[in-house]
Order: C-alpha cells, then sequence, then structure tokens
C-alpha cells in the first residue's frame, strides 16, 4: 500500500480556487485562442507583478511545448542552443528541439548548472560555417536537479549573453520554487531584466495545465502566435489557461504553493541531514535528491512512491523526492517516521 | 450589445459533468503523461463503443495537434497528404503539416468532400521521384464548410485507398455533430473498420481541451506516445484529458450535446429556408452557411456576433453560424425572431 | 533508332571550353569549399557582368538545391513562398521546399507567369495567426513551359513585393535562355535591382554542374554559406563550380549558348507555325510546346526523344522540344524534314 | 611561399583518367538523373568488386549530402542516431543531421572509434518515450582522426546493432584509405555484410566530387531516390558521378589512389618516429596527428600549409598532415628535409 508519493510535482489536479473560478465563469461565452478576457486579465497582473509593462505574454499548454515553440521561433536554421547536458531539451523531450531543425551544444556540470566560462568553451570550439552556430543560452531554474541560481551568476551569464550576440532563455518550468527558495537572492521581477525570455510554470505549481511564456527582448515578440498556432498551441478554449494564471497571480497564490512545497521539501532535507545521510546535489527547491542505502530505499519504495536516480555505489543510490502545493505535512511527516525506524533498525 | 455568439462552438467552458468531475477526483495521486487511472478509462470505455478492442486510443490538446502528430507520425519524409483544399490542414493551421516536412496535395471541392475520384486524379498525376509520393488522405467529417460524408463515400474513399496502399485519416474535431447529423448514415464504430486513424473531437463538443486519437490501423500504432511526447502533447496531467472523455462517453453525453448542437442548427435552417433563403452549402450539422442581404448581414451583426464567410456578389454574402452543446434554444429563437422582422423591413 | 533527344537540355556533359580548364588547372592545389582562386575569379566576373559589385554570389550543385537553400535561409518558420503552380518548387522537387518547413502558396497559371493581382489574392486570403504569412514570391525566368517574364511585369512584381514586405526570388535555372530570347526586354544586370535573389542556371546552359545564387538585398546575405553547408551544398573541390562559372563569363560564352539553344528551338517554332500548328504556351525560350496529332507524335517518337506534356483532346497533344547549347543545326533540319514529311502524309 | 599543402585531400582536382574519360563522352547524349549508362556501369562494376549483386548504389556529390540523406531517409521522427563526438555529423556538418529532425547521442571517445559497450550506454540511458529511441548507429572509417576499424571491431558492433535493432551506417569519406591501411584486416566487400549502410568517399580519392552510397540492407533500400531528389542529391548531369566512379573501379584505380596516398602519409610518420616524437592517434591512414613543439610548428607553416589541431600543454600541439593521391614524393621528401633541419636547430 503506497501512503504517499513523491514521484512528482504533478500528481495532483489543480488549486481547488482555480476549479471554482472555471465553474463560476462556465457559460460566459469568450472568445478563442487567448482572445477571451481572461486571458487578458491574467497577462496584465503578470506584466503588473513582473513591473515589465513591454513584456509580451502567451499561455502554452506544457514545458516541451514552451521549448520548442520559443527555441524554434527565434534560431535561424544554423543556430543551434547551448544548456547543460542535464538540461530538460537534452533528456526529457524526445528530441523536441531537433525536430524543430536545432542542435543542442552541451556541457557536462554536475550541479546542472551553467556558467558564462561553459558557454565560452562552446563559443570557442565554434569557429566557421562547418559547424552550428550557436546563438542561444538555455538553462533551467530551479534545474532538473534542484539546483538555484542566485542573482551573481544569473547576471554573468547574462552580461556574457550580451556581449556575444546570444539569447538567453530560461526555463521556468519550476520557477515558483526557486523563486522561493530559502536561499534564493534572485526576484521574479528581475528575470525581466536579466533573460531575453522565459517562461512560469503553472502545471507543476497549482494549475491543471500550463505555461506562461514571457518574452522581454523586443526583437524576439513579432509574430509569435504565429509560431504557436504552428505548433498546435493555441488551445480554442485559451479561456482555460488565462483563468488559471489570473487566479494563481491575482493575489500571490503562485508563491503561497512554491513556498509550501519547498517547505515540506526542507522538511524532509532537515531530517535526511539529521540522521546523517549526504546528498546528490544541494537542493534548496521542490526537489531532493538523498543518498540512501539500497535496502532502505526498497523497503521505503514499499510504502511511498519516488524515483531511484541514480546508483552511488554498490550499495547506496540517491532517490529524487519531489513535494509540491498540494503535500501535506502529514504525508511528510508520516515518511520522516519511516524514515528514522528504518534508519534505526538497518544500522543495528 | 450582442445578445448571442454564434461564432463558433467553443465559445463556451466544460460541461458541468465534465467540472464535478474534475472536483470530486482533484486530489488524487494519479501517474503522470496518460498513466493515470482515467485516461485507462476513457480508453477502454471509447473502445467498448465503438466495438473496435484493439484500436489504440491517445488523448491529445487541440486538433492541429493531432492532425500534426498522426499525419508526421505515419508519413515518410518524401510522402505527402491529400486533402480537399478547404481541409483544415490546408487553410488553418498556419503550415503545421509542412511544419514537420510534408507537402499537402489539394483538391479544390465546392462541398469540401473528396471522392476516390479526386484522389486518383493526384495519383495519377505523381509518377516519380521527382514527386512527392503521395501516401495518405485527409478528410474531416463533418468537413469545414458542415457537409457530412455518406457511409457510401466513405466506403468508395477507403476502397481506393486500400487498393492503392494509402492511408486514410479522418479528422473528427466535429466527428459528434457528423455522426449525429439527421441525414448521416454512418455510424462513429463503423468508422474503424473503414478509416487507418481518426480522432473524436472533444473541443468541439462539450470538453475544456482535448480530442481522442483512434489508430486502427496496426502499422501506424508503434511508438505513437514518441511523438506524442516530441511534439509536445504529452500532457503532465493527463488526467485532464482522461476524465473529460471518460466523463463524455460512460453514457453517451458525447452524442447527447451534438445532437442539440445539430438540433439547434436545424431550428436556424428550417427558418431560412422557410423564409427563401438559399444556402453556400448543404449542412445538416451544426454550421450552417445562409445567404444573406449584406443589409441584414449588417443589421444582424449588431445583436449576434458570427463571421461573413464569403461574398457572392454586390448585394449577398454567405454568413457562417455554429451552434454548439451550449446553444440554448431561446438564444435560437431571439435570433430567428430579429431574422424575420428585419428580412419583413428589408423586402419592402 | 533514335536520331536526336530533345528531352531536356542537360543530355549532353560540358562545354569545351570548360574541360579544357579542368584539365589545364588540375593539379594546382586550392582552398576547398568556395576559397578557391577560381570561385573567386568567377565570382568578380559575374559581378562585374550584373554591375552589382555588392551582390554576394555562391554556387551550388543544381537547381532544387539553389531553391530550397534560398528559400529556407530567408523564411521565418512559419513563413511562405508564392508561386505559380507550374513552378518548379510546387511539381518536381519531391517537396523539397515543404521539407524545409514551409508552406508554397500556388496560383493557377495558364502561363506560368505570376502577376502582382495573383500576389495580391494570396495576401488578401491571409489574415492571421491561424494562416502561414506569405512572406516571399517565387518565379522562374524562363518559366517550366518556356515563357518569359516581361521588364515591365518584373517591375509590376518587384514594386508590389517591396510595398508589402515580401521577399522577390527568381529560379533562373533557364535565365541564359530568358535573358537572350528574342522578344525579351530584360537584362541581367537589371535583375540585380529588381529581384532580392536569383541564380544563374549553368546545369541546362553549358556546365557539367552548377547553379550561381546571386543575392542582392543585404538582409539575406548573412551566413549563408552556413545554410549551404547545412543542407549538403558546400563542395570539397568548389574549384570545379567557380571554374565552369568564370569560362561562362570571362568572354559572355554562357549567353552565346543560350543564344544558340533559342535559336535551334526558333528554327523548330517557325517550322510548327508553317505548316499551321498551334502552340500550348507562347515561347519564345529554348522550350517549345507545340501542339500535334497524336499518330504524328508517336512516328516522331520512334525518331527523336521527347516528352509529351499533355493531352489536348482526343486525337491531339502538346508535346515539349528542349533545345541547348549542344544542340546541332543538323538535327534541327533532320527533325524538321520528318515533321513536313509526317505532316504531309498524315493529311491526306 | 608554400612549397605544398598537406591541408587536406581534395586540394587537387581529379585523376586525369577521370578528366580524359569525361572528355571522351562530352557530346554523347545521356539520360539524366542517374539514368545515364554510366552510372549504370559504375553501378555494376562496384557491386560486382564487393561481390554483393543485391546492394542498391547512389550516386551524390559529397559527404555531408550521403549523410544527411541517409539519416534521414531510415528513422522515424523520434529516432536517434548514436556517434562517436568526434564523428563528422556531429561536428562539420553545421547541424545538418539534426535539421533533418534528429538528435545524434554522443559517446566521448580518444580514438574516434564506437565499441559495442559504448552504444549499450546509450541505450541503457534511453527508456522510454520522454527520450528520443536510438536507433541507428553512425561511425567512420577511417576516422576522423586517422584511426582504422579492425574486423574484430566492426563485427562486435554489428552483431550488437543486430541483437538490439540497430542500423548500423559507416561513413566511408576517408574508406580506401581505411581498406589500404597497412594494418587493416577489413576487406571492402567484406563490410556488404557487417554494414547496412556505408558510403565509398571519390571526392577524397580522386574524383572531382562524389561518393558512392551502398545500401545492404533490404529495408531501407525503397523509394531512396526519392530521399535523394527531395535534398537536391540527384544531379542533372548524373553521368558526372556515374563516369568518375566507373573509372575509378573498373581496374582497381581507386585501391591504388589510396595506397599511395597512405604511403606518402607513412613515410612522414616513419620520420616523425625517428625523430622521437610521438602522435595524437595511432593512425595507419592519409591523416597523421603529429606532435611538436610550437616554434617547430610555426616555422613549419612558413613552408608547408596544414592545420594546427589541438594544443598539448604550453610548448607543444598537433599538427594533422593529410596526403592524397595526388601528393609527390619529392613533396614529402622536402617536409621530412625541413623537418630534420628544424628538429636539428631547436634541440640545440
Amino acid at each position: 500500500m503506497i501512503k504517499y508519493s513523491f514521484k512528482n510535482d504533478y500528481s495532483e489536479g489543480a488549486h481547488p480556487n482555480i476549479l471554482h473560478a472555471l465553474i463560476s465563469t462556465n457559460l460566459e461565452q469568450q472568445d478563442g485562442y487567448g482572445g477571451d478576457v481572461y486571458c487578458h486579465k491574467a497577462s496584465s497582473i503578470i506584466k503588473e507583478r513582473l513591473n515589465s509593462p513591454n513584456s509580451d505574454i502567451h499561455f502554452v499548454s506544457g514545458g516541451t511545448q514552451a521549448n520548442l515553440i520559443v527555441i524554434s521561433s527565434i534560431l535561424r536554421p544554423y543556430e543551434s542552443v547551448i544548456a547543460a547536458s542535464t538540461g530538460h531539451i537534452n533528456t526529457h523531450e524526445t528530441g523536441a528541439i531537433e525536430a524543430t531543425g536545432h542542435k543542442i551544444n552541451t556541457v557536462e556540470k554536475e550541479d546542472g548548472k551553467l556558467t558564462a566560462k561553459d558557454i565560452e568553451q562552446i563559443l570557442i570550439g565554434h569557429t566557421d560555417e562547418h559547424m552550428v552556430k550557436p546563438r542561444m543560452v538555455y538553462i533551467s531554474n530551479s534545474t532538473e536537479i534542484g539546483t538555484v541560481y542566485t542573482k551573481n551568476e544569473l547576471e554573468e551569464i547574462y552580461n556574457y549573453c550580451r556581449q556575444n550576440d546570444l539569447y538567453l532563455f530560461l526555463d521556468g518550468a519550476r520557477l515558483g520554487s526557486a523563486i522561493c527558495a530559502r536561499d534564493n537572492d534572485m526576484t521574479i521581477e528581475g528575470l525581466c531584466k536579466l533573460v531575453d525570455v522565459f517562461y512560469i510554470g503553472g502545471t507543476k505549481n497549482g494549475a491543471l495545465i500550463g505555461e506562461a511564456i514571457v518574452i522581454n527582448n523586443d526583437r524576439i515578440k513579432e509574430n509569435f502566435r504565429f509560431n504557436m498556432k504552428q505548433k498546435g498551441a493555441l488551445l480554442a478554449k485559451g479561456r482555460l489557461l488565462g483563468l488559471q494564471f489570473y487566479e494563481l497571480f491575482k493575489d500571490g497564490l503562485y508563491f503561497e504553493l512554491a513556498k509550501h512545497a519547498n517547505s515540506m521539501a526542507a522538511m524532509l532535507s532537515s531530517e535526511f541531514e539529521r540522521l546523517g545521510y549526504t546528498f546528490l546535489t544541494e537542493s534548496t527547491s521542490n526537489q531532493i535528491f538523498p543518498i540512501l542505502p539500497n535496502n532502505i530505499i526498497d523497503k521505503l519504495n514499499e510504502m511511498y512512491a519516488f524515483y531511484t536516480w541514480s546508483s552511488i555505489d554498490d550499495k547506496n543510490s540517491s532517490i529524487r523526492l519531489v513535494t509540491s502545493w498540494a503535500t501535506k505535512e502529514e504525508s511528510v511527516s508520516s515518511f520522516i517516521e519511516d524514515l528514522r525506524r528504518l534508519t534505526n533498525e538497518f544500522s543495528k
């Protein structure tokens, strides 16, 4: 019997406010394809929250869709995008970016975070027309392994990109978690000045579906909706996306939910530390990667769902635990209790 | 003041049953990406309804997405798809099919319906490797201009495709309306034997979002989910799609809603006929295209939203009126009353 | 026994001057990929001949390659190209343009020539992001059916394109023949002011292989060689292309060859006219399309190779006769003699 | 003054036999697009030499073109190709493979050669539809860094591919050099039984232009010419390709030329060894990568053209020297003399 699943942050439906809003507006007639009043309201409230009135906001269904549309809409055919080898576009999108014709230049990074130096190494290796021309940098925040970029790190990347005519794109599938991480010093409104385009992940932070793409650089705004339509991303009932983001942003719900997810992960982390366990990566976001003896992992897996991430040595592996807006403290407490008990048992 | 919009069949949200189901299942933890219990239940109930246990069912967000995934997953790079020039893939998908690398061979058809003869004309014109190789036929039912294929017409196309090694794909964005059209003699379960792949449109018949792709031909089933993921169509919370189709199919709601939409369109049609107006196309589905004097169109447009479709002559145009599961009889009656009054006024 | 083939203008090898130049330079060491001295010399001599020092010149292997590189290098993903339905890119390139992701918007034209009005009709029909955005116009000169654009016609198209932010691309696979057509009033140097990009066909006018792309518009010059390399068009021994164009342009050989081809076609045309035959199209270039009784066609086909182009009625068809730089007057005379004889015989 | 260029094996034109054959057949009328008698003869002679009557032979212009056509014609959209990170498709084709929609899964290899174990590591990491599905293995022989696969190594890869439903593709841009390498134990005819498809490089071994694609696996033969045409690879005067391969294979000239190139490289290698220099890679083919002090490299570069390949430490770098069918022994001797002198000078 599985008591709770820590497999991911999209196991539950949506925050109740969203469902109530769907019901209360259900029979209104609205224009299709994002022309509805809720998309407009959501766009306004997000731009206000970002203090970035000139940004363009577009809503799409999911992260892979956001990534492939943003990247393919910006790059010319021979241009490539630079990413950490752990980047979602490189590992878990079934070649979606290549399917639009573009190479991903990867850099191996233990912490999943690119630096200006990493990017420079790629540029140095690409010198003429026999090679792709790197033109964009893709980063995820928080990363696929739970780490979070500091303001300094982002500024360094940004400056390097500016100086080298590279576009900077931030995949924010878990942006809420990054912004609300306990050691984060970057504001969400600050992003509008540091990246050309990013997206605010809804699916993994309380929405049923949906990511809000924020385009800050004027040069990549033109005709963006053509790209969306061509890739099958313009929903006929766009209201479904607009309404959710309006609910998430009108009173700061988006950040409350992310804080909750992070605090549930922090509760887990603290206990792992207290019990003397180490981690694969230093995460302050809603994904943690503790390293455990395989026999304890097996026992935990009988009670909780989660992914075993990587093998550390013959006897130990890292696991991934993900918390969300919907994770209840009691589920975390239950896990902690079982972890303590198993640690005790097996240490004898 | 607009009394009602007949612009399309996706102006409202979802049938209330769907919203209630979303709420009642909201906090259940479910596997992501279509691995949830509702996708499984929806798939089962659809296959049962289709009496086609060996069909594969996949849920995606919208029609353009369904079309581009189905077509690009089947065709080899040099193969093309044959469509009526009015086909949605040819006119209103921003080149989504071409963006996956494939040419559309088009045939001009006044009624929007292909025949075996049309297809043959394309094949005759494609003889060697200097030309694309037509390998698939795309038809819409009901068509983009409201017409419906008869069983005989479908069988003729099917037989021709079988004999000529062509795949047959039916775009069912408005399949409910086609199946429930008053003069339709084709059953939905019959489709499984006549087309290689089709989709059941949810967005335009009561769902918030979603189309159910039904693959009948074994040769095109393999690894279909890879194609979905690559095109950004595997929703993390796939439950949103499964749950809706389960609600729509568990008790026949899907067909009730389509019947209602059709009957509202029929009410409108009858009145246009009674008043002596003609139509651009013979439609028995939920889209009708009456021809009216431009001055009456202008007056109607002050009270009702709808598209003017095409210019007939200096003084007359066709308009498109679309009804849906949510169209109330009182809205139709109101329109009819205004139409009568205006007809009267302007005929003096 | 076939006395001569009028099937196309690429049946023979290259003009002897070219082969001699290949031999005399064979053992020189030259840089690869177009960095050789002959590509530079050819580029200079062409720009001089065109009186267009700021044009960029690139050499590629063939027409389909030129077309797909030019078009895909210019258009953004959702943009399309407008062409006559007879255009080579639409009929005889196996979907090469669509394979780079772009739709071709076609206009049916009996004479194979687009007008500003035709282009306007396409623009009028493309109004929003649900449709592709036409951004380029593709014309062939001479056309695939032998016709030639007048200066006025080109200016009209050019002006329309300028006013509507459309790029104009001229496929010059048979540009020599067009420029040297007896009723042509357009100069090749004039093209640099009227089209954004065109190519000068070598393969069909005396070269072994090769087309010279001429880019006049600064906005589409950047990084063009990246596109060439990506599409497999940068030949390691680029000298092969440069040397040929240098030979063709250093003394005007290119135009002499085209004139010869045209004059051979004109000899044929005159005789068809004299004998009372009509033509499918009014051609003054090196392709003519006379209409003949099918029984005469059958007899001619026993002695000469050529394509039967289209059926006119039960008893008559059009054929295509193509002459080239290598067509000898004696072959033409022989054909004329046989035509006269057969006409005589069958008219009895 | 540059005495000789060792930059690459495509600095000169073609072997004189080829040019003579071009001249002696120049005015024959031949069918276009590979339908000529020389393509047929070349195809026959190659199949005979390969002792593989059921293989299909196709001629294309260059290596990037061959690679992109072969790979894109075989893979379905979500499938990927595995390559060493040094593979030409990964480094020097401007993203040509990705431009056809496919990801390259790379493995870092110091010697540029893949093993079954390398391939297995990639397969292990690709488990579900969120990742591309590796379906093909790409190897180069000789590799981009001069190494050559042994028969055992190829058999091991082949067996692994068979067991795991992977296609094996060998890039033979320098296949002549590999087959004629002094320690090679693999025959060219043996390749037909060990790889699904490969190509025989002409451009780098005596031809003006051209690679011969050899398809051994029946499953990938169908409609291959459609792919060629779509990618712009069907030359109108295909005779240019056929004739060259006929000349190269009718009397074994292809292998003589490769042997000569290898022996010239071996002369250079022996001297480097004799003088106590080491190499970046162990090459027995026509590309060698000796490591030299930077000051000697600078001096050599004033007299000979070659690429500095990689920095070894502060004072030493590897250089690449490439020999060809056209490299004269006197050029090699001259280089050796200068190398001895400089080694002497700088060692004082």
